[in-house]
């Protein structure tokens, strides 16, 4: 890969490495062995499977290729966790990630733990070339990408489970009230879409290009689950007038009835948190919306989703869900993929899934930014997802 | 419905009505009462279905509620035959469209005459308001989808007969000589696109509005099976870095290898038409591709779809092929469906489908129009679909 | 085929096949081209496929082994219209036999005819052989289960119609009172289960051997379409605890309520009939159940299904409904195919389907024996299939 | 359950409890927390599972009835681990148990360790009667079973893992030369068929019962791998006349080409066993065969399965592989099962499966005898099943 940016000097990397690579053992801390094995649904992973992973990322792109003299740690790894790079070769099958019992979670530790120690030499040894460097630095966004899908797979997984466990207490948790929302006027006009190349960024941020935008208004804050509850008791999931044609036949074959981990039981709304069952609590960001979901709300509410131009023109990046916007997902104009392996990082996927903009209660801290661009098919429910309303200009 | 234009001329309407709707008599033609009774594949429908469909549109959404003491034909079509609209009612599954034997083709038949002839009686009698007279002309365009859609389906049901029957024989039909593909430049800046409200346009043409285009290129015609033939014998269905990550799914899945309805038989590639079996014609424009074939090879050509906004401000409209684009069909900036139940004509769509523009050989002369937005799911093959290359500005 | 029993005789087998021929055309005769193409689930066939393959077993059988010079009526009906022959070569998929609008049912007439044309001719011809005639033979019992499955398939594609079409009117059809239920009891002892040799029999009901049985009793008639409601309104098919564990599995995926054809509107039990929809007639046997749920039903009556040799030692043959046994459909000792293409008529489905024994309202006079062995798989409704109790001698 | 014969005396009973308790947990003892989580197919269940469902039964069919004042160890446990018994309740979905991380392990190994316990006491103390010690024998051979399933179920766990996982290592393992097969002939007559109630049996051996057997010859020993060899190189999964019609299409759809562990690499045959991947070793039984496989490698060996009567009579128990029967699973005359929630274990399943003789590598020792009666669906691969042969008298 030829970053479009200047990557990070190799000893601010060298001290970052370490840092985000003990952030993702910090969240595999609370789980068992056998809560680091299964698979939910296909579309989740194991967290084994993520701890893997992404060590394997380091190996393949950057170790295999600049390191001096390196072996692979296991010869059949580069099979089993190649995700989907087609470049580097086969890859073990999605759907069946959690058929795999060893390598045991001990095993895989032990694998980071090898890959960390050479990567510590390679980043405190003679100094590498951009393209080294930038890998690493991908890497390191890699890693917080899948730190954020270990909460979302292991929520998903828990979920499931009729104990209801917690992955982790959480300590008192005062309802919180939420702002009125307002709403707010952005002008239309020519507006700069895209990263500026100033630090890094993902290479579906680029190019930097211009949209002509219409003025519009945009809500000061996403939907709360108070907001949101209005709609399921008014028979928002009973009136098909308010949905997709796709959104509702997903609607009525999976037969949802309210948010993913909502629940009504014995005549009150409770939701499945990471820290285990709980009341609903109105004041929050309403969450785990798929596209649909999001889109049905706002037509409900009277007005629409904000294209992913809008939200970057607008809003500020960071908040407790992604916030769905009306964009699918795809190219900017002039975009290239990177060269190699990598280039199927990201360009690949530019069919039939829509743009999530912001971040979440389980984005790692510094890795989001606003022209960052989240992308999940439109029925995906077990992401940190919400909703914030737009609407056209009066 | 409140027509965003002026409707045609109740004496327009009332000349235009029995020729448009011969066309589709003229159509169902050559095919006997089987051909015309079976599905085959649940996105397909069977002709009887068409020919009912079509005529139901007519008297549910004209002769029920302008027409004086109207009594419908059949109490049990007003389910049988109304394919999506909610407002309207309940429908019957469109999977087991082929499973109605009765009402039989002559029976629709005379459910076509009995309607036409209550629409003759009402367009020639006193004068109609603009929301009958606008919905009598979105029947008629309707009527025009679906003599196309006629074509498609039949087409795809004898394909899978291996006795590989005709529809109709055609003429001497000399192989063509295509024009040699040259790049026409296109200057950037704003564009207005979208429909501007003279003479009719479906709602999701509108409103006009403006867009910001960079400088691009467009290629002078669609690319023929000769081009594409390269791609197929140069290992196009083989390359997976060629694909979208789920265009690679959908192929491998499906084995596809080639184009619909080509064939390779003892070393030669044949092509299932309308006329029967055919060797393959290299000089005509390739189609029947899905969106995910389409851009494979465009991205094996080293170059891109167009966007809907280049395609519209660059091409003129009609072809032998309907032409895909980069774009997913999305609502235009201001976009609001039409009230009542005809609202569900276009919306609700909005999803997870890809902007085809143009028009093919087996569209209705004057059907089609520059800002026309005919839209298909990503895999879809069997309408006349094919690719025209487009790039950036050098 | 040596057939194990000396055939009919020439002069006999001219005269009955036209008549037996001239059966299937009747039945056919109140349908519409439309009726006769379609295909209501991947376990029934079209009525053109079962004209057209009746005839393809005299073609395919007798003609072209046979005859003097016979040229095949059309050279893709050897493949189209072969059922499961794999001797014969492969075969049109099954599931696939509704999408076959050509031939046209007039063209399936003209091979019907072409064919009758050519047997009659050589069966009014020179002496033919014991193999010969024993396939002619074996054709016309073939002819004649179709006959019935024309039957069972119409009655099944029609039932899906919302319109509710009647095959046939029939005349005034006042309720029957059935007979008071007794039970016959049978003593044990060595049985001669099978057919003797006398006249025309399947190779499934060959050799002749003797079996054990204990004493027994069996009742004097099937069970009523009244008894049976006692079983549904008493929660028959809400009671797991009367089900076999695959018999209840598929009976709540399947959402099964009552049998096949019953609909409870309006708070009365209606039937759909090859007549159309009906009054329940509580005097009648009940018919089109399962294997599963006429298991259930006797466990509920505390008593169980006759073994298939119970039932031939105690009933006579003959009846309105199939009579589901408890005997899976096996080989019996010393069984042997025929050889040749027809040893696959009837031994390859030795696996997983259960016997049923008797005859029905839909059988042809004459078809139906004492030691005929119907058989279908356990979940299969849509034949003519009801319940006669049996119980241990006390 | 009233028993049928006299439960074994308390205290031999006190003291088989332990070790066979033990025998089980020595299984599990080579297994990580992660290999006994996963679940590879729905057929399989995970071996913690399996240790749980097995204490499950002592708990609720012995402690919740006959210990005094036993509480539960887990509330949610009665739901989690009951397998199908629906007088019992509830059951959690059978495809999902793969799903369960917790309870860990460890918990589970702690809820054998308190059943026990309790159990301990129970059998040391006051003397029970037979309904309860009658109840306990069960318990016990019912923990037998899953111990031969813990090791049918892990090898195929393990079996799909790339990296070909062991299950534990087995010492010097000289490669055997098999008898040479002899045909053991047998005369007919009437055989006494089932347990004659002399110690324990399960129910579906029961009554004994008397059967009418023709002369038969069956062979000396079941099939070598090496036998089975010559069938798969000379196209036994080729050709369709060899199998059973519904054996060939599972055969087709699932892609067979050789018994389930077998693999071919590099021109060598290799086999998945419980010590890893090995040469064939042609000596030994062939096993993992579905019923579908037994019967076509009968077929094309000129001879037949045995019956299930003709195996009792002839054969002994016990042996290397189960042996497949021509006989389907069904209920002995007079066969009642037991009554209250254990009536379940058996009765209910006996429709589509076929049964087995004999027992395996796999079953505990003094588990099986000459009456057992083991039984599966015809495709089931993943036991440890072969074949057989046996021929009518000349």
């Amino acid at each position: 890969m030829k970053p479009d940016h200047a990557p990070l000097a190799q000893g601010e990397l060298a001290a970052r490495y370490p840092l985000i690579r003990k952030d993702t053992g910090r969240l595999a801390a609370p789980l068992t062995p056998e809560d680091c094995a299964l698979q939910s649904m296909p579309d989740a992973s194991p967290v084994k499977w993520h701890l893997a992973h992404t060590t394997w990322f380091f190996e393949t792109f950057v170790l295999q290729r600049f390191a001096v003299r390196y072996a692979p740690f296991h010869p059949g790894f580069r099979y089993l966790f190649n995700s989907y790079y087609n470049t580097v070769g086969e890859q073990y099958p999605r759907p069946q990630r959690g058929l795999l019992s060893r390598p045991a979670l001990d095993e895989v530790l032990a694998y980071r733990a090898h890959v960390d120690e050479r990567m510590r030499a390679m980043l405190d040894g003679p100094t590498l070339g951009d393209e080294a460097l930038g890998l690493v630095e991908l890497g390191l966004h890699h890693e917080q990408q899948h730190q954020e899908l270990i909460l979302a797979d292991v929520k998903h997984l828990l979920s499931l489970n009729p104990l209801e466990p917690a992955y982790a207490a959480d300590g008192a948790h005062p309802a919180a009230a939420a702002a009125p929302l307002e709403w707010r006027a952005r002008d239309g006009g020519v507006a700069d879409i895209g990263h500026d190349g100033t630090g890094f960024a993902f290479d579906n941020e680029q190019p930097r290009h211009r949209v002509l935008l219409a003025p519009f208004e945009i809500a000061s804050r996403p939907a709360t689950s108070g907001e949101y509850l209005a709609f399921v008791e008014e028979g928002g999931y009973r009136r098909p007038e308010l949905w997709l044609s796709e959104g509702w036949a997903v609607a009525q074959a999976q037969r949802w009835e309210a948010p993913l981990y909502w629940r009504h039981r014995d005549g009150e709304w409770r939701e499945f948190t990471l820290a285990g069952a709980r009341p609903l609590d109105a004041g929050r960001p309403v969450s785990h919306l798929s596209h649909f979901e999001a889109d049905a709300y706002a037509r409900w509410a009277g007005a629409r989703l904000p294209t992913e131009f809008e939200w970057e023109h607008a809003a500020g990046a960071g908040g407790e869900v992604w916030e769905w916007t009306s964009s699918s997902y795809g190219p900017y104009p002039g975009y290239r993929p990177a060269a190699g392996a990598v280039g199927e990082y990201n360009g690949k996927f530019m069919s039939n899934q829509y743009v999530l903009r912001g971040s979440s209660c389980a984005t790692p801290a510094g890795h989001a930014r606003r022209t960052y661009r989240n992308f999940f098919p439109s029925g995906a429910r077990w992401q940190f997802s919400g909703v914030r309303l737009a609407r056209d200009a009066a």
